[in-house]
């Protein structure tokens, strides 16, 4: 069996913040290792971003650090609606998804759909497109699918 | 720079439940593998369980998923004071800890407590220990050490 992913490696966790600049220092303080430079995602016309379904302006501040074989993603989102602002707002800053590298996107978010896992928020990134999708009241945590131009 | 862990391998996410048996069912289902036969945490007089510097009575069922390189690690605390039970009550259902495997653990409490982590939960199991650190204004997540004897 390979499950509804066809991947069970987990690739990333996302951990929301109010400040990257300052909580990428902790980290950086912590692990001995270098503050990343954090990127802004794309405006609407580039990534596209549809949340519950609606077209949305909200962006996100990134950071990723390289933590052994997954990458540790902070997040700070702008103050419209998405995912990363209203989990945000609800739970205080932590821990908001873990991630898998999947092949087919648009397959993938129809098949989850059809077993009860709405799509919660997507949207295109340069080399490819991610997509929530909300597997809180099953697995306790966010799942994010994400797919790679090869 | 190695940081103050020796460390920056995660390997292993914890994430609180209410029922154990039902939300380790849905993980099965999700990844296509078999459902894991739960363990529970040992007695006291065994785990030797400290919360917040005082003796504790707190054992929890847990449940482990191998994801790619990491753990999953599914618990499911009872009533008792512990880092998991406290979190759960404030937080609900979610991610509580991410874990790095280290060496020396008396010496990394008293290197991450000078460094302002308080120690909040530690106890023993067969063929180790772990601590629970309050990394959480700082990284957003509890840091769990784990030292495995040889």
């Amino acid at each position: 069996m390979s499950g509804l992913l066809g991947t069970k490696v987990i690739t990333q966790i996302g951990i929301l913040v109010n400040d990257i600049d300052k909580v990428s220092q902790a980290y950086a303080d912590f692990f001995g290792v270098e503050k990343p430079q954090a990127i802004i995602t794309d405006t609407y016309d580039k990534a596209q971003t549809q949340f519950n379904g609606e077209p949305s302006e909200a962006r996100a501040k990134l950071a990723f650090f390289n933590m052994g074989s997954l990458q540790l993603e902070l997040i700070e989102p702008d103050e419209h609606p998405s995912t990363w602002r209203n989990y945000l707002n609800e739970h205080g800053e932590g821990p908001h998804h873990i991630a898998f590298v999947i092949e087919g996107m648009k397959e993938k978010i129809s098949l989850l759909e059809s077993r009860g896992f709405p799509l919660q928020q997507k949207g295109e990134y340069t080399g490819g497109r991610y997509a929530y999708m909300d597997t809180i009241p099953e697995l306790k945590v966010l799942v994010e699918l994400l797919e790679n131009d090869k």
